[in-house]
């Protein structure tokens, strides 16, 4: 077990930790006493039909999301509805490598797939709050993995589902550039094959991870249109050292890693033996699929494939050149659009 | 000095090293008796009106652009054409870090840019084959770049230019890819500062470049589609073993990292005090400027946004959706276009 205060609730603001109990995870192993950090913005009412709920994001954090997406007179306004963000098995914030006792901690820790993180959230929601319906399951990229899963393994709990930035299979390019992020890391002597004392000792993976993200995560318009400095860098060499790295720099490795394996092999076909038109088709939420339009690893294509094979569902791709990350709201265009979908998608009966 | 099988006449085909006397770089280091290594094919007719050269592009040699382009009844017909090929400096052909003698050899070897590579070419054709005026000069890739710096710098010289998935100046973006193509290499502890003894002590270094060209050469669509199987491969790790490492994995590292470091500072617009447009206006060629539409590193709106600032040029995007490593000819559509492209160009006045 590691302390790093990149997860501390000095630097991600307040969440709540639940012992969900053990957690028998698909691939075998058993998460023991499995811990989910959450956080809540809003009033529960009183029949339980405001509850949204939202998965984070690889790297991600409640703190981005509440950021970004939380905010009064947004769409997802704390004022009307009870929003749960729950940090996924890996985050560092809930079950992690570095943060679970020997001897499941670090290079131990077990393999964890996304339908493990949804059967743990579906614990805390059902468990701990006692709603048995969603009004909306939202989240972007690994959160849109989860929020597909959501809907494909409990359809009559979900009434909305707005999976951004993400599929529900995930595609063979998107796992070998996740391949390039795990290999990063992996590669640096410093690592250890995960038994490290410290980050720091694997500063030199984080860094390259860090750059291959700069090159995947945006796009090649956000660079000529040398958007990094309307962000507030003075260079690329700025931006690269003082935001790229410096967000990744500070997590955890096999935190990372943790998530890079659940998101290589997200597939909500796992429970129809394979075929994703059978898993989609059990999707009885109102469904907006939102790619957006110039992401490098997801994009709008492959998420329109999947999104004509959900019954009531429909595309709403969000224009932007910030590329993927352009989930960080980076883009001032961004959150318009993306309110304007989800305030359209929750004022539908479903 | 190093020995490197993959680049003898047994493995390459026959080429001449031809010894163009000391070339002073831009950069401020001097290649001492810098060989370029050349293939011709077809005859120079006796105006000397026929010539076209034919630069080679990053990691390639004359081998391939002999097999994909010049072939009797396309555009590039060696009956019609005298056709030099110029492997690039740091090819592992031409004068290279592996193959030159100590000592300037590996990691001294001195910087290189693509404006040196055209000085050496230009000595070439006008003091080995007396050539005043190229017919074509095309290339794909780096063989873009210095296709441009070829217009740019020699515009009286060089009648109709084809410039294939490159640009003239490259891009941010795409000196970004570059950097974690190089990191990939260099954070081998095997790589040594350079000063490994046979490129199979950066095998692992190799195999992470080769796995980063898999994500970003190709493209999102050329998976879902399982273009790879087509080609020949049963899955994709048998591609990315047999295909991609089996591609780059023999190459020598320092060789890459010399073309890498070119590809990354390609700028036309050095001669210009950096004025791209300025620059572009010099060219006097017909050209037709060819991007490849699912690029991901040299897009097609980057190309775009060049040839128009070229007097007498045309877009002619290529559609395939084998991404920039379309330029390797998978596509059997592929090359029919750019024999369509470059006939049309060919039949003009220039």
């Amino acid at each position: 077990m590691l302390t790093n205060p990149y997860y501390s609730v000095e630097a991600q603001g307040p969440y709540v930790l639940h012992d969900i109990g053990d957690l028998r995870l698909e691939e075998g192993g058993t998460l023991r006493n499995c811990k989910l950090g959450y956080a809540t913005f809003g009033t529960l009412n009183a029949d339980k039909s405001n509850a949204i709920l939202m998965p984070t994001w690889y790297s991600g954090t409640h703190a981005i999301l509440q950021q970004v997406y939380i905010v009064k007179h947004h769409a997802l306004d704390p004022e009307r509805y009870f929003i749960i963000v729950v940090n996924q098995i890996g985050s560092g914030i809930s079950s992690s490598p570095h943060n679970t006792p020997f001897p499941a901690d670090r290079a131990n820790f077990p393999k964890v797939r996304i339908g493990d993180d949804v059967q743990a959230q579906h614990r805390l929601v059902t468990e701990k709050f006692g709603i048995e319906r969603l009004a909306l399951v939202v989240g972007g990229s690994m959160g849109a993995q989860q929020t597909f899963e959501w809907a494909v393994r409990y359809p009559d709990m979900v009434r909305r589902a707005a999976p951004i930035a993400g599929t529900a299979k995930n595609s063979v390019h998107d796992f070998l550039f996740t391949e390039t992020l795990v290999e990063a890391i992996t590669s640096d002597p410093g690592w250890n094959g995960g038994w490290y004392s410290s980050n720091w000792d694997v500063r030199a993976g984080l860094e390259r991870h860090a750059k291959i993200w700069a090159v995947m995560g945006w796009s090649p318009a956000f660079f000529s249109r040398q958007r990094f400095r309307a962000l507030g860098f003075s260079s690329l060499e700025d931006f690269i050292a003082n935001f790229m790295n410096g967000y990744f720099g500070v997590m955890d490795p096999n935190d990372l890693l943790c998530m890079a394996w659940k998101w290589q092999r997200g597939d909500v076909s796992r429970i129809t033996g394979g075929n994703l038109e059978q898993a989609l088709r059990r999707v009885k939420a109102k469904t907006f699929v939102m790619p957006i339009d110039s992401d490098m690893f997801f994009p709008p294509s492959d998420c329109e494939f999947e999104q004509k094979l959900i019954p009531n569902s429909e595309l709403r791709p969000i224009h932007t050149v910030d590329g993927h990350l352009g989930l960080f709201g980076t883009d001032p265009e961004y959150i318009g659009q993306v309110d304007r979908h989800l305030n359209e998608l929750l004022s539908t009966n479903a």
